[in-house]
């Protein structure tokens, strides 16, 4: 017999079927035994009456892998309004006690560091899954948005030879000998990819050396980049970010709707225009409101980016703001300044519920402007030799962005470690599993 | 006026349009100029007839970045049928000279360290854009067929605490002063998750530290990795393998019909079952043959596949092969040996056109059973503690394979090295670009 998945139960009232998965949790009353199995669709009540079959069944460890066929009887009182009965039982694989993580509460009691410990236990209970079929529907909703846009996906390598980005914060590799680094973003790569596609995307790992244990940094991350040339400006690039997110927005939705219902998450509505505040508007109006004296300072803090989300929702109904034109010196040399405000760059953050979501902006494009950013941050063109050449035979003009997945997916499910937008996460003391 | 893109031309005969690319290449007659315009759809032929424009263009270095409005012109002689007349057109960034790959060629002249060193310039090439729009299709490909069986998208962490999965040919990394190691694979990692989401698939970058220089071996590729559980044997990975590559061809058919018409290539057909051989048939095929003694050997050469790829062209018109049942001591540890035939596997390569496209198989899945094959191998079973503890607590069978989308690219384009199926590829001495 054919094994058929829990959530396909409903439609086989009547019929005897077969399930298989996990024994999540036994209740033993006098007369009946009940029994939940779990499966990657859902969870199915089985109903044991047998007094043999009880027996065996109370001597399973919880997390047994059994198969169960049984007939299915419309239940309104059971979960999901069905049970199967009359089962006939089998043990595909034993559990060899009971789990370090209780599966069977409605939400995991476990501390954090428990959790990760144990993650191969912890993230098989049907919340932690939800979250993480919430990050594969935003990937694809990430992919199908910019396909639709006539984007390439492509592949950098993550093994660079010159730590050229940043400097700090990078992770030292041995390479046959010599120094290499884990890539911390595809930056050059992609931008001198617009040279052969125009529109490229790339999702894959970066890797940050954070020195510091925040529940919003991780030392590994999944980067959504892209990269768009032949725009008029830095609000072409904002608009394709607009897409991006909607389009992650309407797969969660779509693709992963069950998972929403049962996290009981609110997924953004994008709207057509996102509002967007000038950098320095939106440091007067802190200041003017908190009485906090920001006007001046070169970022926003994150206390900062949290009075602009709970602005955004008061005055625009929106979870999502564009803060656009960050001071230049807090922004790397391939920024594009604002000819029009000198010590501003048409670079922007979108903030998403008064988090930081993704940093973009417009680029340099013409090779001399490059070696002139280089000279005035004090940095040698050596190690840029190959991506300079793209910048010397012809490059348009262009912008794209960067964005963490868990920032996307911790904001998403309002977890308060971003740990928990990650399967395995890494950080200064955390490398297995 | 908005820009169109080249590709657009034919469906805008009489029109006055706008378009924008780099000027690949330009032809003086003596009384007209053909210039050559390249966008990410494709080439447009201008033709400047009046004085000052032509001498304008000639100043002009190759790829130049430049817009043109004209008129679009029916012209069955020329490239794509139609023509630009009458143009105006504005350099949007210079190039400051001819670049160092001729890329005015049908097909680049410059050896692979050239073109590699000078890649930026070097994708630029059609043939080259055509090759990794194969690259992008295919994944979309991959992702397609495995959505469509359930599976769920994972993202895995590449920095690894132990070095366990082979030992040799690892990269270590300082990870906060203490040493990490970057991923040969997934393979612990979504084996673990079968235990959540029961079918799981991730396409990341995976590293091997490969001492040799061949025109097979990368020392970063793209893993397109799954596993799968509740499987019936071994036979079910195969099923689902067989889907995957479908997908994968399909997709290549279906997003990139351009660029395979472009490449002049030809894409497999994926029989609904692919032909399968015995390992140690195939041996004795082989040795019959080529009097090449093999039978006993504990793995095929190179020169095995390709005889095993020309016999499944003749005998089965296939260009692909599965070979199941490889000796366990050429297999890794969680492999699952065939009860039926002591010292061989349930294990699988498939072969495309004769070279080993991906290799999977079924796995172990009891903890009694991993306990026991780490012994066998006097492995320490602490590196694997929370691996192992999936299998405490209750897994299925379950099976899965990896491939190197390198591979199948690099074969599918006959590409003659595989470094040219990899945007930026990196091995014992190139990491730049």
């Amino acid at each position: 017999m054919q094994r058929i998945l829990t959530a396909e139960l409903p439609a086989n009232v009547g019929r005897r079927v077969r399930i298989a998965g996990w024994l999540q949790q036994q209740r033993q009353l006098s007369r009946v035994t009940f029994a939940v199995v779990r499966d990657r669709g859902g969870l199915a009540q089985v109903v044991v009456e047998e007094a043999g079959a009880r027996d065996a069944v109370a001597r399973l460890a919880p997390e047994t892998v059994v198969e169960v066929e049984g007939e299915v009887v419309e239940t309104p009182q059971a979960p999901g309004g069905v049970e199967l009965h009359h089962p006939e039982a089998r043990v595909i694989a034993p559990a060899l006690e009971a789990p370090p993580i209780d599966l069977r509460r409605p939400a995991l009691k476990e501390q954090l560091p428990t959790r990760l410990t144990h993650a191969a236990v912890a993230l098989r209970h049907p919340r932690a899954r939800a979250r993480f079929a919430l990050v594969a529907a935003s990937l694809a909703g990430y992919r199908a948005a910019l396909d639709a846009l006539g984007f390439v996906e492509i592949t950098t390598p993550k093994l660079v030879g010159s730590a050229i980005e940043g400097g700090a914060n990078v992770f030292e590799v041995d390479y046959f000998g010599r120094p290499a680094y884990l890539a911390q973003s595809p930056q050059l790569y992609k931008q001198t990819m617009v040279g052969a596609f125009e529109r490229v995307y790339e999702c894959g790992p970066a890797f940050r050396a954070e020195p510091h244990d925040t529940a919003r940094h991780l030392a590994e991350f999944m980067s959504l980049d892209l990269e768009v040339g032949f725009i008029e400006d830095y609000r072409a690039v904002m608009r394709v970010a607009r897409e991006a997110v909607a389009g992650m927005a309407d797969a969660v939705r779509s693709r992963a709707s069950a998972s929403v219902d049962l996290l009981g998450i609110v997924v953004p509505d994008v709207p057509a225009e996102i509002p967007a505040v000038h950098f320095t508007d939106a440091q007067r109006l802190i200041e003017r409101d908190t009485g906090r004296e920001v006007v001046g300072e070169p970022d926003l803090s994150p206390a900062d980016e949290r009075w602009l989300g709970d602005w955004t929702t008061r005055e625009h109904g929106s979870d999502l703001l564009f803060v656009v034109g960050y001071p230049m010196e807090k922004r790397p040399f391939y920024t594009h300044p604002d000819p029009g405000q000198p010590g501003f760059s048409w670079s922007f953050d979108l903030l998403f519920r008064g988090v930081e979501l993704l940093t973009g902006g417009q680029r340099l494009h013409r090779y001399d402007d490059y070696v002139e950013a280089l000279v005035a941050r004090g940095l040698s063109a050596e190690p840029f030799r190959a991506y300079l050449e793209a910048f010397r035979y012809g490059m348009p003009p262009h912008g794209g962005f960067g964005m963490a997945l868990e920032r996307w997916v911790a904001q998403l499910t309002g977890v308060s470690n971003i740990r928990d937008a990650r399967l395995f996460p890494r950080d200064r003391t955390r490398l297995d599993p």
